[in-house]
């Protein structure tokens, strides 16, 4: 244990929106509040652009009861960024400015909470502190949806998606049986380079009704295959539900989705997604069959009415692990979990990973856990993914309508 | 009160499914299992379908506790159709074997659980019945998300794809607007005719933060008007985010979502939707702005975790009602509902209105509920829907996703 590090500490929030993100805020916001050795806990606007911009909110100015509305309060509260800073030694002036915002209120801890680029952020700004010796400690919280950052079980934010995901395809499952005429229907879900979402919608399959097929990106997609596939269960069921992955490709490396320009004459929104509705023309002039295309969309990903209660815990619980570590002298970390079965028993254990170990690593599906036909997934998939999904949150609302954190966001001067 | 009249009783489902159409269903199932008169209840594979096919389920045969999961269980469990029946002055074939069908099981009681055009199908098949001198008493239940069906307050259905949709509104809401760059975003939802489900998104503006404009299919729809309104929030704001009605459409009566193929490029796939993206697609090129458009898709009518424990009490009563209404010897009714404010407090009274009134008729959003602007809901309107969304069911779940009914739908012979 190190000498006391008295300061302020800074909170920033980057990356894509989850549904317990701010879970993870309520956990560092919290543990700091309450500890003796931060004397001001700041919330970056934005993230590290907030801190750049110095537009930082008081957090000791908000109202505690308000404050605990943020475990149910789905996107990123204080506001994200997807600001990419650049490397120290090619070009400093983000650092400098950092430091100059970090003296000025005397900022002694940062805390930062994302997915694998704010992993890299936080090793460099932990870098160049160290560099120029101002004492600072740093640490990092994992979030993101994707399930794709190393070293770590699972990621918060995660297992909130997957059961989004696999309730939503149960509902879709049943809605798109209903006709006694043929039908298929497919679903996008989010993922470009990680399959972990799609592989999701096999929780359905598993425990209701749910997709049929499910491709992901682990594996090259091959249009001809999907096809035979898609063509054999309408043949046999006369209803197929197939799930993809936004990030599928062929095996040359280009997305399907990417291709879709001459698939369908021009319509090129690639922002809009749209694979889900160039599948199903393929597919119906294929089959000849009715095709709806469905997109989750971001709902996926912001859906904290279907958050997993283990997921908003365990989110916490890294935001808290983060500040206490913080506080007792680790720097340079990132918050991971590491899973432990007792007697069959799921537990989660926070373990702490350095930094430079996990930046811009991507974790993926073990091939193992994809079946042969590379359609599906195996048990394994569904033993590593049950557990997390667990456990209903007691949502706080409002004339039947979610209540979430109404937060004053009084700025630091 | 009549003779008393001892028989069977078919009981089916038709049209597209809500998230409480099998609320219905087990109020009537129920409430038949308990009927003296009742000797029998089947339910019909596929609605009507499933009598002109003689594939009936024997409902006496299922688990009790089994069929009370049809409370939570989205889509038609009963398998929907969208049979259109001909006119028995046209064409009598098909009354002529339903009465060959009614006949075989001693079918006494008709009960039909459907929207406009099933009531439409109800009335028919009871004026059949009575020209040909068969007794049998057949009454309607109503259902669709479209809160179109006339002569009632509301209809079951409709409350929980409002729910669905607010809910989601609002989380979108969050998500849109996490980051400090521009962003606009444009929802579409279901409605072809009457604007109910896209207003309901109003509730998420007024109870926490939700669509700056509204667009219904109750006024004409003017693209330069719209572009417009969105630029002005967007310059003010630097976010929109904006709902509109699938069913929009011009002065002239052509709807926006079927122009679409102009607009993008031969990209016209009408039952995929794409009215969002081809919107989103014109916003853009307009404001220059990063735009998203999302279709909320056939979730928004079988999302039955987000339902309203008052449309699913509403829906299961709609069914009890009509049961023991034919059985006291009403028929050729539907049954409605009737709202009732006592101290300020809602209530839904049933009551009972001839099915020749309420058939083929639609029922649109008052248009003194449109603001002025044409872009959004007055405080009458909010008062109308809020009371509907409210309460929440205890939802069966199995390892934490949804536990729907298993049925064994033994057919009779």
């Amino acid at each position: 244990m190190s000498e006391k590090l008295v300061g302020a500490c800074i909170f920033g929030q980057s990356g894509g929106p989850t549904a317990v993100i701010n879970a993870s805020a309520y956990g560092v916001i919290k543990t700091a509040l309450e500890a003796e050795a931060i004397t001001k806990v700041y919330g970056a606007a934005h993230g590290i652009k907030g801190v750049l911009d110095d537009k930082l909110y008081i957090m000791d100015e908000e109202d505690p009861e308000e404050l605990a509305y943020l475990l149910h309060t789905p996107s990123s509260e204080l506001g994200s960024c997807r600001y990419k800073i650049a490397d120290p030694d090619v070009d400093d002036t983000d650092y400098k400015r950092i430091l100059e915002i970090f003296k000025k209120y005397n900022v002694r801890y940062f805390f930062y909470n994302g997915g694998n680029d704010s992993m890299d952020t936080c090793n460099k700004i932990s870098r160049y502190m160290e560099s120029v010796g101002y004492e600072c400690r740093v640490m990092g919280v994992p979030k993101t949806i994707d399930n794709d950052l190393f070293g770590t079980d699972h990621c918060p934010g995660f297992a909130s998606a997957a059961k989004y995901i696999a309730t939503s395809c149960m509902e879709i499952s049943k809605d798109a049986r209903v006709y006694d005429n043929g039908m298929i229907t497919i679903v996008e879900i989010m993922g470009r380079h990680a399959g972990w979402l799609a592989a999701s919608a096999a929780l359905a399959t598993a425990y209701g009704s749910g997709p049929d097929l499910i491709y992901l990106p682990e594996v090259d997609f091959d249009m001809d295959k999907f096809l035979n596939d898609v063509k054999t269960v309408y043949d046999r069921e006369g209803k197929v539900l197939v799930a993809v992955s936004e990030g599928i490709h062929y095996s040359d490396g280009r997305f399907v989705s990417e291709a879709k320009t001459s698939a369908t004459d021009g319509f090129g929104h690639a922002q809009l997604g749209g694979l889900a509705a160039m599948l199903a023309e393929i597919v119906k002039e294929h089959t000849g069959a009715k095709v709806r295309g469905i997109e989750l969309s971001l709902l996926q990903r912001c859906g904290s009415h279907l958050a997993s209660l283990t997921d908003i815990n365990e989110a916490f619980g890294a935001g808290q692990v983060a500040v206490e570590n913080a506080v007792e002298g680790i720097t340079g970390k990132m918050v991971a979990f590491e899973r432990e079965m007792v007697d069959g028993k799921y537990s989660c254990k926070y373990v702490l990973l350095p930094l430079s170990s996990v930046a811009n690593f991507e974790k993926k599906v073990p091939l193992e856990w994809i079946n042969a036909e590379q359609n599906g997934l195996t048990d394994e998939f569904i033993e590593y993914v049950l557990p997390l999904i667990q456990g209903e949150p007691e949502l706080p609302k409002e004339n039947s309508l979610p209540r979430y954190a109404r937060l004053k966001k009084v700025i630091a001067k």
